[in-house]
C-alpha cells in the first residue's frame, strides 16, 4: 500500500484556501505517494475537480480521513475529522497550536503526529516552508490594493490636461514580510511611502524598497525575528512620534501581528481623530484584535470621516497563488521525508522535530505545552 | 452685486464628487466671485465646510438655486432646483443631455442658460475643461484596482522562498482615456497586459504604455475620437479574434461606452463561459448597459467561476481628485468669461457655443434637439 496523502474541502466559513494545487499533487504523486481527495475541495480556490490529474476522489471529508496516511489542510482538522483518522496518521498544516487544548488532546488520545507549520524554526533551510512569511505577503500585497482601492485619492502622481494630481502618502506601520510587500504594492501603485517598525534593522529594508524610515527613536527588536512587547514608556514615545506621522498620511496600513498573540494596539483612538478627511486605515492585524483602536474584524466603520477597514481572512482574498505558496510550504517540508511511497520520518532533523506539536500520544512543544496548561 | 457662484449638495443616490474644491473657490473669488454653498454639500467627497474659506453657507439647496447666477454641479438639477432658479441663471455641469426632454424644456421656460461640459468641442483649447476625460482617468484607475482586489492571483511577478509566481495577464477592451489608464495602472502593479481597441491608431498608446495590442483586423476609427459602430460582420470577426484572448486572460477590463449611447455588447456569453477558472471582468460600462453579457450594475455576478463586476459610481469611489479634477474643467471652462465678478458670455467663442444646450429659450444643440424631439 503507498503513502496515502488526503486533503478534505476546507469549512472554516470565509477560508478559500487548499493546502495541494495541481502542480504539488503531480510532485507528490512523483515520490510513489497516492493522493485522495474530497469531491469539489479545490473549488473556493478555484481549481476545478479535472485540473488534478490521478488523483483518488471520494464523496466526503471523513473518506478522506479514513484513508489518509498524511492529512494536508489550511485550517486545523475538526475533532470530527481527527476522531475519523487511523491511529498514527500524520497531520500537517497550520494548526493554531496555542488556541485549542481540545484539539491537541484528542491528536494525542489518537496517536496522531501533528506538525504545526507555524512552530517552523525559522533557519536559513526552512524558507521554502514558511508558510506565515508566504502568506504574509499575500496579505500585505492585498491589504495595499485594499488601501488604494477604498482610498478617495489617486495614489500615483497623475499629470493631466488641467492640471497635476499629487501621490498620496502611505503609512505602513510593521516591516515584517507582509509590510514589506504592502510597501513594495503601494510604492508600485505610485504611492509615497513611509514605514515604521520597532526593530531599527528594518531600516535599510524599508529604504531599500524607495520607501522612507519612520524614526521614533524606540527599538524593540526581539528573538525570532519578531518584536517584543514595548514597555509604557517606549509605547508613550512611540505613540507621539508615530501620531505626527499618521496625521499626515492619506493611508495607513498596520501589519503588527505576534503569533499567538492578541496583536498589539499601536494606533490609538485619538490618533484616528487626528488624521486627514478621507484618510483610509487597513488593519491586517483585525482578526487576532487589530492594531487600530476601533477597528472591527471584517468590516468597515466610519470614524469620523476616516474609513477604517478591518479584513478579515485576507489571503482567502486571493485563494488561487495563496494556495500555490502554501501547498509548495507544506510539500517542502514533508516530501524529504518521502520516498518510494514511505514516510520516514527523521527526529533528528531540526525542523521536523521543530514542528512537531504532538507525536507518540505527548505534546512535544515545551511553549504550546506551557501555554495550553498539558 | 457680484457675481454669485452656487454649489449645492449633489442629491442622487452613489454620487460623492462635488463641482468645486476649496482651492478651486479660491480661484473663483479670486475673480470677484461670490461663492455660496450649501452647508456639507462637501462631506460625501471629504471636504469638511471649514476647508473652503469665505464661502458664504446656507441651510438649503433652495437657497442656493435662488441665489446663484451660476449653478455648478455635477449630476444635472432635479426640476425643483431649476424651478428655484432666477431667470436668466446660468447651469454649467454634466447634464446628460440626451435624456431628458423634460429637464431641458423646463430650462427654456426659465429663461436657463445651461452648458452640458458632455458637449465639450473635442478640441485642443478645451482639453483643460474636458470632464468627460478626467472622469475617464479616474474610472479606468479604478476598474484596474477593481480587477487586482478581485482577482485570485498575483498581479504582479513575485520570486519567495519556494518558487516564483508569473505575473498576472489583463486584457483591457476599449484605449480611450480610461482604458489607458486601466492599462498603465495595471502594469505598473506588475500585471502582463494586452490591451483591444476598434481603433488601430491607438496600437501606438498602448504599446507605449508597455501592453501589448491584440490585432482583430477591423477598424472602426470614428468621428470626434470616439468609435463608430461595427457592422454585424465585423463584430463577427472581431469576436472570434477576441474570444482567444479573452479565455487566456486573468482579468478583463472592459471600457467600451460610447456618449449618449447603449455601451456595446462586445464581450459575449460564450466568451466569458471560455474564461479561466479564477478570472475576473470588470465592466466599466455596466451602468450604460454593459460591454460583458451578464453584466448586472451594481452587483457582483458569478458566471460559473468567473467573477463579473458591475460597478457603478465609479468615479464617486476616489470623490477627492475627481472632484479636484472636475472642478478645474469646469472652472477652466467658465473663468475666461469672468472679468471683476461680471460674466460676459461670447457666442463667437467655439467652446462656449458648443458646450450651450439652452439659451435664451431655445435648445441651441442641433443633435441634441433631434434626439430629444424637441
Amino acid at each position: 500500500m503507498p503513502l496515502v496523502i488526503g486533503i478534505a474541502a476546507e469549512t472554516t466559513p470565509g477560508e478559500r484556501r487548499l493546502s495541494v494545487v495541481p502542480d504539488v499533487v503531480k510532485k507528490y504523486l512523483a515520490l510513489g505517494a497516492e493522493v485522495v481527495m474530497q469531491k469539489g475541495a479545490g473549488v473556493p480556490a478555484h481549481f476545478r475537480d479535472e485540473a488534478f490529474e490521478s488523483v483518488t476522489w471520494v464523496d466526503e471529508d471523513v473518506d478522506v480521513c479514513a484513508a489518509a496516511d498524511i492529512l494536508l489542510g489550511v485550517q486545523p482538522p475538526s475533532l470530527k475529522r481527527i476522531g475519523k483518522l487511523k491511529p498514527g496518521a500524520v497531520v500537517l498544516g497550520f494548526l493554531q497550536p496555542w488556541f485549542d487544548a481540545k484539539r491537541a488532546e484528542r491528536m494525542m488520545e489518537k496517536n496522531i503526529t501533528s506538525f504545526a507549520l507555524e512552530l517552523l524554526p525559522r533557519i536559513s533551510r526552512s524558507q521554502s516552508m514558511d508558510g506565515l512569511s508566504s502568506q504574509a505577503a499575500v496579505a500585505g500585497y492585498e491589504c495595499a490594493l485594499i488601501a488604494a482601492d477604498h482610498s478617495p485619492k489617486f495614489f500615483p502622481m497623475l499629470t493631466y490636461a488641467a492640471g497635476t494630481i499629487r501621490p498620496a502618502k502611505v503609512l505602513v506601520i510593521g516591516a515584517g514580510v507582509a509590510g514589506l510587500q504592502a510597501i513594495a504594492t503601494a510604492r508600485r501603485i505610485g504611492a509615497m511611502v513611509e514605514a515604521y517598525d520597532v526593530r531599527p534593522e528594518t531600516r535599510e529594508q524599508i529604504e531599500s524598497l524607495g520607501a522612507k524610515f519612520v524614526d521614533t527613536g524606540v527599538s524593540a527588536a526581539g528573538l525570532g525575528g519578531y518584536a517584543r512587547e514595548l514597555t509604557d514608556e517606549e509605547k508613550a514615545k512611540q505613540a507621539e512620534k508615530l501620531a505626527k506621522a499618521v496625521s499626515q498620511c492619506d493611508a495607513l496600513i498596520t501589519t503588527a501581528a505576534i503569533p499567538g498573540r492578541k496583536a498589539p494596539v499601536i494606533i490609538t483612538a485619538a490618533m484616528v481623530a487626528g488624521m486627514k478627511a478621507g484618510a483610509v486605515v487597513v488593519d491586517m492585524a483585525a482578526e487576532s484584535g487589530g492594531n487600530v483602536e476601533g477597528t472591527v474584524a471584517g468590516e468597515k466603520t466610519w470614524i469620523n470621516d476616516v474609513l477604517v477597514v478591518g479584513p478579515t481572512h485576507i489571503t482567502s482574498r486571493m485563494p488561487v497563488h495563496a494556495s500555490e505558496m502554501y501547498a509548495k510550504n507544506l510539500f517542502n517540508f514533508i516530501s524529504p521525508f518521502i520516498k518510494d511511497g514511505v514516510l520516514t520520518m527523521d527526529w533528528e532533523d531540526e525542523v521536523m522535530a521543530g514542528c512537531c506539536l504532538t507525536h507518540d500520544g505527548q505534546l512535544r512543544h515545551a511553549g504550546v505545552k506551557q501555554i495550553l496548561g498539558l
